[in-house]
């Protein structure tokens, strides 16, 4: 195991009903917020109108910026800045999924800096300063509501890219999973898809004797597959939702990757791929990730066999460990098929046309390496993406 | 699974060597704090005297209070704050395991109250302020390190009673598993029982569909076992003894019992053991658990089968559900004695005379319950000290 610090400091307040209580958690803090949303989807539910009644109840006055689509994109990250700036707004709410979150964070720290926001997500310079963040979550997937990271695209070129500090992780989130129950049955599976991807992200590591964390991973995955079967059939099962809202923050909170190192190359991989096609970032991953494992799983058959047998009840005794290794990658294939992700590029209309736009991209023209299970350079990811084919 | 709040903001340093850099540490936050220790076993190995040099080379002054003993006592909390506030202290640091850290606990609530700091360990008043602490831990037991928790035992009557806060989180803690490397084997011992039992006390709760925790408390309690039995032969297995310590942290630190409710009888009942006997907390709990189980299996069997099956691996199809549930039981008792705790008061020389006197301290002669997944009274308390005769 490895040394390591952890902190994570964001208050959750977590289940039914939590939402209508904003305006006396904001009050706590501050009485004057940037509210980011998307649209139509908590308008349509009431969510908007119930979160508005209870900003307004607790004089909390608020400035909107709107709009914020899946892969959030840079413009209205300025926008979200400048407003901010206008009107001395000093705290920065989301509602709605990882985008709007995401995007909550981007102006958190674009606000006290006085260059351009975009550094901070190309490495240039290091978060000094952000303003608080507060989050009411509507999508389990990202894990942003208590993450360190914030993941927006720079239409520019598209490019996505991620910025990582101690500093945008929430003041506190609020998550209700009965929030969850409208969404549609593709989007809950992307959210799955990308709950499990965290958590096998940090799984497929290359340090020696990580039991806990090895174990913690599996209790999260087994709970989300077997919740998410519950789904398929019974979309309102508040219990199941709740598994899978609380599961997605577990997998993305830090806690995973104490003493370990993740790997990360698949989402990288799938960065590039989402930011060309605009594919659902969970639905990239069900697509790269079982390529990525058939690609590396030889690196350390006995971890992937662990993963087999604790994770997919692959009988031990069934074959060679090759073989169990491979069952688990193909099991894994098989659940996001069962609840209805892609699994190839062709399921998803993608050709091989721009894997080599894409691995330039991704390696900085072949001058670095993605991942730390295995190093990747261009070639690697050319190999995987024509395994994804 | 219930409704639920969730933050734990303490910083967790973790790994080989980090208690060198508590003097930097600690300057982030102060220049002035109370030292509170035991005393021989720090000094003989080496710690105190390294934990000394980084506080001088920090220029840190420190005032001590040593001679903390296991079960600590009120009246070394009174000295601690008494030394506060002479010296206009506002920073408390422990260096040892959980009695000092309980300690240090209680005169961070103590110092800023003008009552009787027992006061808040027998509910007459809430905390309201503490001063911040921090913790070099060298016994994984308690899981104070990073918990909500201070135990403390006034020796006028033998009252050994438990404050719950969020606000004795420490600010951080450093952990260092080579630091227990020297620890007797009884004690690491007594400490992996109370690991255990933090997580099983939160385990066997009446709330419906906690898929995650229930296996977040089943990643912990198995990693627990079979690093244990690594210590058995190797004490000095680094990476088993890192296990172990991390697990303790994560047993107690409020994640194990998100959206659930705890039981906690048996800690109230093994407080009134140790109260009276100052038998080891862990050994204690050795020998109760197992009894409370025997009492209460039939409150919920399906439980105690989950519990049989994934955490002692006992083959489902092996019997009836009531005999796969007794072997659960039976599997813990024989961990327990295996890694040389004792199971049955009669191990640790208690005899039955006092059975009425702890049942009536533990319900306050019968006026109230202990434990949630059933509450037991007086007679309760009387019957499962029978069973662990």
């Amino acid at each position: 195991m490895n040394n390591f610090e952890f902190r994570n400091p964001t208050r959750i307040i977590f289940g039914k009903g939590t939402e209508n209580n904003i305006g006396r958690e904001i009050k706590k803090y501050t009485n004057r917020i940037l509210l980011c949303y998307g649209g139509g989807s908590i308008k349509k539910s009431g969510l908007y109108s119930r979160v508005v009644t209870s900003l307004k109840e607790n004089n909390i006055e608020f400035i909107e910026l709107s709009g914020i689509k899946p892969n959030p994109r840079l413009n209205l990250v300025k926008k979200g800045i400048d407003l901010c700036r206008q009107n001395d707004i000093n705290f920065v709410m989301s509602v709605g999924g990882g985008s709007a979150a995401d995007t909550a964070k981007a102006i958190a720290v674009g606000v006290p800096y006085n260059g351009d926001v975009w550094d901070f997500y190309i490495g240039k310079v290091k978060v000094k300063e952000a303003l608080p963040i507060a989050v009411i979550l509507t999508l389990p997937a990202t894990g942003t509501e208590s993450s360190n990271s914030s993941v927006i695209t720079n239409e520019d070129g598209l490019y996505k890219k991620g910025l990582n500090s101690e500093l945008i992780r929430p003041t506190f989130s609020i998550m209700n999973p009965e929030l969850t129950y409208t969404l549609p049955a593709y989007q809950t599976s992307c959210g799955i898809s990308d709950i499990m991807a965290h958590t096998m992200e940090r799984y497929f590591t290359n340090v020696d004797h990580v039991d806990l964390t090895d174990r913690l991973c599996e209790a999260t995955l087994k709970t989300v597959i077997n919740n998410a079967k519950i789904l398929i059939k019974h979309p309102k099962n508040y219990d199941a939702r709740a598994e899978i809202m609380w599961s997605g923050t577990i997998a993305h909170n830090g806690l995973l990757n104490t003493g370990r190192i993740g790997d990360w190359g698949s989402h990288k991989i799938e960065h590039e791929l989402s930011a060309i096609y605009d594919i659902a970032h969970g639905a990239g991953l069900s697509i790269v990730f079982p390529a990525w494992m058939k690609y590396v799983y030889k690196h350390n058959v006995n971890l992937f066999v662990q993963f087999a047998v604790r994770v997919w009840d692959v009988d031990l005794s069934f074959s060679s460990y090759e073989n169990i290794a491979l069952e688990g990658i193909s099991r894994l294939e098989q659940f996001f098929k069962k609840i209805g992700l892609p699994t190839k590029l062709s399921d998803a209309n993608i050709d091989d046309n721009r894997f080599e736009e894409m691995a330039n991209k991704c390696t900085e023209n072949n001058t670095k390496t993605v991942g730390q299970f295995i190093k990747l350079g261009k070639e690697d990811i050319i190999n995987i993406l024509t395994l994804a084919r």
